[in-house]
């Protein structure tokens, strides 16, 4: 299965390795990470680098599709180049995915328009912007090929659902069982509806830096 | 804070990424991933190269190290130069902390003599040769300065639980928000004790490649 993963200047992190991590694991899994360029791609932060391998136009067709959010998914909204090669890859997959504000990435693509979505709950009133139906109280809403994930963290549970259906269960829960996953988060905030208005205030402190 | 992540051929992304997604969003988080020369390090299934900004002798003290697992473990536990700047750098931190099998690498540089401490459940025998006390059903393992985290994603409840200690309740809760970390895994196999017979065989398939 060849899974390409996109790459783009402050993407985050985590949404692109989490899944990875998972995905990576399914025997006979061959993934690139894809970017306008080879080489270096800086995160969100600033303070990591992920190597893409391929360049856009080296990558033409993939099984699996991953586009991952971040503050950088702003200019890839108007970027043709990357829309371009979304659908293009998108044309030929078997399972379109995205995590976090990955989703306004595909949405700009023309590929959410009248699906069921979710992404970051900081976005997710843009969804309808783009024909998309966004689902709220989901971490994980997969609507025909489309498997998209909501904020971040929620790609390990999207790659883990998709495990199951592409190798099977017991893949996957061998997979969930080798990077040892039986959270144990030390707080219950992970979530808008859970977090106090304090926490609340205080992520908002944390997104404008 | 000065946060140094370790790097090393073979380690395993997520290891090093969850804890970073976490600890590089602390307010006044400074990170730098640090390896043996300076450029792209490969991981563990060979797909995905992370950047060292730093070669380890550029990096004389962190008030955080933190050293991931991965296969690459074992070539790091007779690699004196590897064990001298853990050492060297332990010296200053005031937390020392691992993912997976990492911790075998802070039990090869001396620093787990006579304290608790876990690993993955793979490699958790191995321990007590460095002296050190496993403790098989923590996944996260706190022994004065010493922060220690059972396999690949424990990492992420590690760092939100340091994040606590280090910032307060408020600011870990608001990280957790941010990374939408309300885990929702569609299996419940992420531990050996919870795994069934054929999930154990398999993932000692996975394990051989």
């Amino acid at each position: 299965m060849r899974i390409a993963i996109l790459l783009y200047p402050e993407f985050t992190t985590l949404d692109a390795v989490g899944p990875y991590e998972v995905l990576s694991r399914l025997p006979g899994a061959e993934v690139v990470f894809a970017a306008a360029e080879r080489g270096p791609v800086r995160n969100d932060v600033h303070s990591l680098a992920l190597t893409a391998d391929a360049a856009l136009d080296e990558v033409d067709s993939a099984d699996l599709l991953l586009v991952p959010g971040g503050p950088g998914t702003e200019a890839q909204l108007k970027d043709r180049a990357v829309l371009d090669w979304v659908r293009r890859i998108d044309a030929t997959t078997t399972w379109t995915t995205s995590v976090c504000s990955g989703s306004l990435i595909l949405g700009a693509a023309g590929l959410l328009e009248g699906r069921r979505a979710t992404s970051h709950w900081g976005v997710l009133d843009r969804l309808p912007g783009y024909g998309a139906e966004p689902t709220g109280t989901e971490r994980v809403v997969i609507d025909g090929k489309y498997a998209i994930a909501a904020g971040v963290s929620a790609g390990i549970d999207l790659a883990l659902t998709l495990a199951g259906r592409i190798a099977g269960d017991t893949v996957a829960q061998a997979i969930q069982l080798l990077i040892e996953y039986d959270p144990q988060p030390p707080y219950d905030s992970g979530a808008l509806a859970k977090a106090s208005p304090e926490v609340v205030e205080a992520v908002n402190r944390l997104m404008r830096g």
